[in-house]
């Protein structure tokens, strides 16, 4: 999928919503388990009952390959089920892969080629020959780790290098590497304060939002300081939407919670 | 397996290689490709040829999971091979991995419990809390990216930090973290000269060493500066030893290969 793709998506939809499918089999709804793939079940039903009100859906690999083998056939079930059922839907492997340049085009060709994701989340530690291999595939989209939303973010991404914090020199050098148009960024929800600064430095990139919600973070925040003239923002929730009910009702009560974020980004890109 | 057995293997079979089973069926002899599963039957092959000269094994996850389902069958039937057969072996899950704290501890579970690999390497980029769930696994150990062998380590991992590269302040902090003792470090033999810093900061941890051979890392330089008084080196090598050949004497000529390598690791053990 292209980046204008992608915008208009979100000017038809009023939602720059995206789903988080981080499927656990301890939280979902009990009677879903006793069919055959409830994995894939569970995500068929969410992904169904939300469809129309997120731009995109972000299964989490870890979730998948703990459950080994089952888990990767769910996870072709997912992607093949939203690539058919809803072709207009941006699709985001939350791999945060990143190795050695042969490595990395493995990891690419897996997730870009054969799972058919638009994006996959990638860490920069190792630099520039790590991401490239991503970054060549055309119309795939490299969701490069810059701020995250956890505690430990400030164990290096924040530590002060060249005058600047490392997740801001990321960012810069992110921006020389070859189809660096083909990169997006990860910051997260609870550092708000810090999209200002981030936006200078790229202010034309889509940024994928985790931490609104369960972990603390505020959309109204991230989009007064994070949100461009193209919106430039996918905001991801997980849990409070796929867990807002593990009973019977879990497909309405999602549908309600996706519901609840898309009126509020409606109104946001209604002000803006 | 403990550190202490692992140790104990490097004694008994004069060795501190580890062979790198990164499986491209683009690369291996022809004549297997007709067989079931070609990749497992190759790893198989490998194993059996080079089981008393490597005391350790890292299977490149990314080249598993380029073959989807098929890579994932092939990956446990490695796994399940190398601790029936050979449970004297230290296993690695190359995988890169790291998440925050709850996607890490599906990880863990993932690579230790499931596939019941003894060690997975892990990316620092995300923290403290990205990185600790590894560490809660007893027996387990997590080998943390530090100063990797490929040209993108210059981008982030050596510039400078509170006076000192990225990659030190990454050794320094994670000494600090629950359960530290489980961790040992990767740093590329194409930075031998960066040893002697290194083994001021982790003098007792385990060092494990990509980049000899294929790469241009010494195994000697290595070693020179790298070597602490219980080994505490693991060398990597993958492509020269695996793909010593790609005819039907792909076996012999794999087992020479690992047979050089322990033969010098072996002259190096006495001088040491």
């Amino acid at each position: 999928m292209t980046t204008k793709q992608l915008i208009e998506q979100i000017r038809i939809k009023k939602s720059f919503l995206c789903v988080g499918l981080d499927v656990d089999l301890n939280k979902i709804p009990k009677h879903l388990l006793d069919l055959e793939d409830p994995i894939f079940e569970f995500n068929k039903a969410i992904i169904d009952a939300t469809h129309d009100l997120a731009v995109a859906y972000k299964p989490n690999i870890a979730f998948f390959e703990a459950y080994g083998l089952k888990g990767w056939v769910a996870l072709q079930k997912t992607i093949e089920y939203i690539n058919n059922s809803y072709p207009e839907i941006f699709t985001i492997a939350d791999a945060k892969r990143g190795d050695i340049g042969n490595t990395s085009s493995m990891y690419a060709k897996a997730f870009f080629e054969d799972l058919n994701f638009d994006s996959i989340t990638v860490a920069p530690y190792m630099g520039k020959d790590s991401v490239e291999p991503f970054l060549a595939f055309e119309n795939k989209h490299t969701i490069l780790l810059a701020l995250t939303s956890n505690a430990g973010a400030f164990d290096f991404q924040t530590l002060t290098v060249n005058g600047a914090p490392l997740y801001q020199q990321v960012l810069e050098t992110s921006k020389s590497w070859t189809n660096s148009e083909n990169l997006m960024y990860v910051v997260g929800a609870t550092k708000a304060e810090y999209f200002t600064e981030i936006r200078k430095i790229i202010p034309d990139s889509f940024i994928l939002v985790p931490g609104v919600g369960a972990q603390g973070g505020s959309l109204s925040e991230v989009c007064k300081y994070g949100m461009n003239s193209k919106v430039g923002l996918l905001i991801n929730s997980s849990r409070a939407i796929i867990y807002a009910s593990n009973g019977l009702d879990f497909v309405e009560k999602a549908r309600a919670e996706a519901l609840n974020m898309q009126l509020e980004m409606e109104a946001i890109l209604k002000q803006a």
